[in-house]
């Protein structure tokens, strides 16, 4: 699938999954989208775990009881570490976001579908560390989202957006914010 | 191009550049990609600005005084806007970093290079914001990066990066952590 082509067409899936496993070629495959990502100073703060053992899936689907696209045959769990690039940064945010986004579109090519699932899992319940705990990941790492992959049951639907001249412009900030020049 | 390949081939590219001029559908097609990225609760934080008027680049360029890619025929600068997802949470830093990893891809398709600079204009001397002025970017927006877009006039290298097996496990961290087993 053509690049151009993926990028515009990705949505984000919240439906059911089909029960057909992922192949381990094609899971292989996504992590490496993802680890192919660039990150601040080549810091590489980003780690990945995939799950594709019903029993270790079942477990971790417990801990997000509510949990988005649970029925998934597979699910990569994305770990950082706050690494710092240089002086007082870390770009580790940025770094997993760019891996996140390289395998949504890599899942995609591949004909399966996700949805980024990390707000849900970093907030004060912390399910994220008790999901690395399951996995049996050091402290020294955050889990920070989790992306299911699988085929889809139901039909994918995408969000509606703002239109192109709201958000972006040539060689200047619109003059007037209802400027609507693109 | 395949999208798979251009996510594995992808390099930050830091030589100088041609001078040919960008056309503006190809830099159309690059910022709908920006904006086709995933945002937190779909808030759409990221705004873009892209520059091809050699007097605006010749007088962005002196801000960056030792700029990356100075001889860029054109710039996409990356603005974003810290919107509440939800509860006193914003995804901003996720949003503009899948945007600019699905801008990355993009410029590549086209057969452009680019590079992520972010940490040069966001640091204490706030480049960023001496940017944003002269593109005449209201406050509430923050210029947190931007993407040089030309054809390469050098050779493009990649830079090395650890094994696949020391960033990524199935259905577990590794019990030793110098496992190697993928």
């Amino acid at each position: 699938m053509n690049v151009l082509d993926s990028i515009m067409q990705r949505a984000s899936y919240r439906g059911a999954y089909l029960p057909a496993p992922v192949p381990r070629a094609d899971l292989e495959q996504i992590l490496k989208a993802g680890l192919a990502a660039p990150s601040g100073c080549n810091k590489q703060t980003v780690s990945l775990i995939a799950v594709d053992d019903p029993a270790v899936l079942a477990r971790l689907c417990k801990i997000l009881v509510s949990g988005v696209s649970e029925s998934a045959p597979a699910m990569i769990c994305v770990l950082t570490r706050k690494i710092i690039a240089y002086r007082d940064r870390s770009f580790y945010v940025q770094d997993y976001a760019a891996a996140i986004q390289n395998m949504l579109l890599a899942i995609m090519a591949l004909g399966y579908e996700s949805c980024w699932v990390e707000g849900q899992i970093t907030d004060k319940d912390r399910l994220g560390r008790k999901m690395a705990d399951l996995l049996g990941v050091p402290a020294e790492y955050e889990l920070v989202c989790y992306l299911p992959v699988g085929r889809a049951a139901e039909t994918v639907k995408r969000v509606p957006k703002k239109p192109f001249a709201q958000r972006a412009w040539f060689n200047g900030f619109p003059g007037d914010k209802t400027d609507t020049e693109a």
